[in-house]
């Protein structure tokens, strides 16, 4: 061995040995990541929850999926709950608030019905409980679908196919044909529109390699500049109510003179309080915040810098930060069309007005 | 033997012949009118036909499945095509005439687009050649999804995942995002939409037990009072265009002031001339005629019965033949919704107005 291939072996060899300490840091630090982000976040489990009270069924998870697509429980015979929580368009409906009966616009954007069966309430300013009550107010609202519960369960009746699952699905009732069921129903089909499996899930599960260097450096600035305390949880948020303009105000048109959950309660300190949307599927569901009026997620990631954290993030964090944030589409759930009862005489004719 | 039993056993075979004579006569009537049928109508078949110049590949159909769902070809980002042709809901919309952009109505009834592809030409009036050319239409209708050629392509050309499939679904072609591909991919996709085994298909296929007496009642009035002479061939209807009053003009609610192909050929001869309609899912297809200002098939036969036939049938008659076009509802398509690519900062914005 002559001098030059001594000196080269012994490069090489210096060489793999700082690899190795290099990836041996690496594996450590994204360890540590791995762990810390199993205390914050939660993956989504493979099946959906059950609902307290209201178990699922085949027969009505299928009778739920027929009223999710059904355009007839609205007045106008046109609009249904798929509408605006459109299941291949990552449960939201791209308009920044959304469009409903007469062409209004409705005064937010439609969160996404996806997962939304793990967040604490419904609603931007969580004023139902839970999905069933979710389901009674766009199905009433004068700009969504503007029909009464009257009308609605006069239609659902008027349909034989209908009386019989609503029947099947409650067993043992006199009278299972109503509103609070139709909700009920809806909220069981729901709740199962739930996407695991994102890239992110992975790493929650354990796999260091489902996220690049540059997603984690992104998931580890998202932790340690304080967006995971609203953004946490099993669905990076939805788990509870936070202000908006902590450090600055958002500008006029991002807050749309909304004051959050101050409507709902009328309490002084719920003024510019909303519910933390779900960041899940962020990637598919633009327009971003209650007034859906931002489309791009990397100017949205900037506005929270400014107005949340304060925390002077450079443009290449906030890439980092959205690189991580594209980790989070989960799997689409799969649903196969309904196929909608015929109508008869006694259903009720749709009507523009 | 005793008397009393001879007598018993001679009526027990006197009525034995006679049931099975009575079997033998209806049997020979149902295998003529079967016959009858089967040079008048053809059954669906099980698989979709072929597109002359268009084959179908499982990457067209996915394309055409997702274009067909994508509201975002419509200038709001609201309307797909099956928001007016609902896989779910017989092809249509159950509207009288169609709700399009800006909540604005069309001029008439959305057609099905179950079993289109068997149709002579597409829409009311035959103005479209093909289910592609008749795509084309309503993206760039003002009362309909109102957007320009153009910005569909500038969108879909935004969205990676459509630049792929189209790569795919129209292989060696150098630009292949263009409106006319688009156009052809929702076709293949449409024809895929037929449906077949109803109860009278199986009839059409040798199944004498698929009717009952009544429908096959019904049947025979259909064809021996002309019905069958604009409502023939496998879609029942849809093969060529015929006048709307024959005997007598509809009434005005009917008409709707509407001169059918006359609008597309002004040839004095097309006055009033329409494609007649296919009948098949008739049950879950109303309102019906051209301007769907009727809501009862009854009431429809009626209307034809003295429009078109001027037979003068009973209203027994008239049940009949509404029994036997209840018989023409068919296995409804299985389409798994899907799901549609994110949008980038090229995506064009929805717009309302």
């Amino acid at each position: 061995m002559n001098t030059a291939t001594k000196v080269f072996s012994f490069s090489k060899i210096m060489l793999t040995a700082t690899i190795m300490a290099v990836c041996t840091m690496t594996a450590f630090a994204s360890d540590a990541l791995m762990t810390e982000a199993q205390g914050i976040f939660k993956p989504i489990p493979a099946y959906p929850p059950e609902i307290e009270g209201n178990p699922a069924t085949a027969d009505k998870l299928e009778l739920g999926k027929m009223l999710f697509f059904e355009p007839r429980i609205s007045k106008s015979g046109f609009i249904s709950c798929n509408s605006c929580h459109n299941v291949g368009m990552g449960g939201m409906d791209y308009q920044p608030t959304s469009t409903g009966h007469g062409w209004k616009q409705g005064p937010r954007n439609a969160p996404t019905v996806l997962n939304s069966v793990y967040n604490v309430a419904q609603f931007w300013d969580g004023r139902a409980k839970d999905l069933a009550e979710q389901a009674k107010g766009p199905i009433q609202a004068g700009v969504e679908m503007n029909n009464t519960p009257e009308n609605v369960v006069k239609t659902l009746k008027s349909m034989p196919e209908y009386v019989e699952l609503f029947k099947s699905s409650f067993p043992g009732e006199k009278d299972p044909v109503t509103f609070d069921n139709m909700a009920k129903a809806i909220e069981v089909f729901e709740a199962a529109l739930i996407t695991p499996d994102s890239r992110f899930d992975k790493f929650l599960n354990g796999n260091s390699a489902a996220l690049s260097n540059t997603e984690k450096e992104g998931l580890k600035l998202f932790i340690d500049n304080g967006c995971a305390s609203c953004h946490g949880g099993i669905n990076m948020g939805g788990d509870d109510y936070y202000a908006m303009g902590v450090v600055n105000m958002p500008g006029k048109d991002i807050m749309a003179g909304d004051k959050g959950r101050f409507s709902v309660t009328h309490a002084k300190d719920d003024e510019f309080m909303f519910k933390s949307p779900s960041l899940r599927n962020i990637e598919i569901t633009p327009p971003y915040f209650h007034s859906g009026a931002v489309w791009g997620l990397q100017e949205a990631v900037a506005v929270m810098n400014d107005s949340q954290i304060g925390a002077d993030l450079s443009d290449k964090d906030i890439e980092k930060i959205t690189a991580f944030l594209l980790t989070a589409t989960g799997v689409q759930p799969k649903v196969e069309y309904p196929i909608l009862p015929a109508p008869t005489d006694g259903t009720l004719k749709p009507s523009l007005k």
